[in-house]
């Protein structure tokens, strides 16, 4: 559907579309239309801009992933169509591998998300290999299947996708840098490294702060930057309960 | 997908499997997935209970109702999806008219919703006949298209679905009733009596408000009550990130 220009969510409605048609071509759950949608309320609620704390929790992110010695970006269907060249730039400056891993498990699904990736430009993603499997110990969900070359193997591990095995992969010794929009989830509280950000406004910040790391140490303490990201979702509704 | 037992969203997953299969049977458009999720985030923020100031709401919303010369409750795929049972309810109770009306206009999904609508028990719904549209002035999208019997000539209108056109509707004379889970959205401000509430929970709570209703008069202010609203959700934030 066209939506009017008139519309007053009109940026917001087309995103959404961007999203529909990644759903049309294959590589987006149901279920990912609605975990869009719940992004959407919570980057509402943020203002839809880029948090001060989220910028301290990039530069952070920027510097672990360069660090580290065997980093993995893991991918869902939604990433891939939000913003696959963004993953590519990423996987590139920080020599990570990518790997896609999906809780709505589908095969089929999973060969669409890697040739996406590959028609953007990855030259390779892990995740489709049987023969690769390797299992997390302590989850019972599908997404529990792993890459023995990917995240099995890895140090560092940014997760792009919803999470409810954030623990287990942390019992499993990894480091784990997460985009989560929502600062109170299991998976914001339980991450390493929680970017309380828009994935597509995230992601772009993130690769121009490893163009610009200079640093090979961080300091970051994780509670206290999702406090300010609360205190500052909870300052943005104070401002506009004011304003109404 | 089976959900594992052991998932801790396991209710809400299930909800969420509900407006899938919704999907399925082709009442709820893909954008209206996407809709949900965005409820559901919400939902969460004010902590998946009613809220007083959505009781103080339901119960200006249940005497303005009964009061009212001519009410139509005007759905969308969503909701018909989720409860089907409680708008028949609202409407009988209520003696209100069923008008179909969707952003993403198709023809063939608003003929499935009235069929859905009218095998769970709804004598007449509105709607789908062409000879009977009229046009709302100052709004661009499909939705501006509505139904001489119905949401046209109704003086108080409950429109259960995502509004972009509150102002336009009450330009035209109606008083608004809306759920709607965001107390920032346009239509939140705009209409007459906003019920932040999730809408399956907070219809049972208008239908027996309407049993009970004794009075009436109303007196209820939507600016004070959506303040509250705001704050109690600033409060659960607060709340939560102490806990967290």
């Amino acid at each position: 559907m066209k939506i009017p220009k008139s519309h007053p969510r009109f940026v917001s409605l087309n995103i959404r579309e961007k999203i529909v048609s990644g759903y049309n071509n294959g590589l987006v759950a149901k279920e990912g239309l609605l975990a869009h949608g719940r992004g959407e309320a919570f980057d509402y609620l943020i203002g839809e801009r880029t948090m001060r704390s989220a910028r301290t929790a990039i530069n952070a992110a920027a510097v672990t992933l360069l660090t580290a010695k065997n980093s993995v970006i893991s991918v869902n269907g939604n990433i891939a169509a939000l913003c696959p060249k963004e993953i590519i730039q990423l996987a590139k400056i920080t020599k990570s591998k990518i790997e896609v891993n999906l809780f709505y498990h589908n095969e089929d699904r999973k060969k669409k998300i890697v040739k996406h990736l590959k028609n953007a430009g990855a030259k390779q993603v892990l995740g489709t290999n049987p023969r690769s499997n390797r299992k997390i110990i302590g989850i019972d969900s599908p997404r529990r299947i792993i890459d023995k070359d990917g995240i099995f193997a890895a140090d560092v591990l940014i997760p792009l996708e919803d999470g409810d095995r954030t623990q287990a992969l942390k019992n499993a010794g990894k480091t784990i840098i997460t985009f989560d929009l929502n600062p109170l989830s299991r998976t914001a509280q339980t991450a390493d490294i929680t970017i309380v950000d828009n994935v597509i406004r995230g992601m772009r910040l993130l690769i121009s702060a490893c163009k610009k790391a200079k640093t090979k140490k961080v300091s970051f303490n994780n509670r206290k930057a999702l406090a300010s990201a609360i205190s500052e979702i909870k300052n943005n509704l104070k401002r506009r309960a004011t304003l109404a």
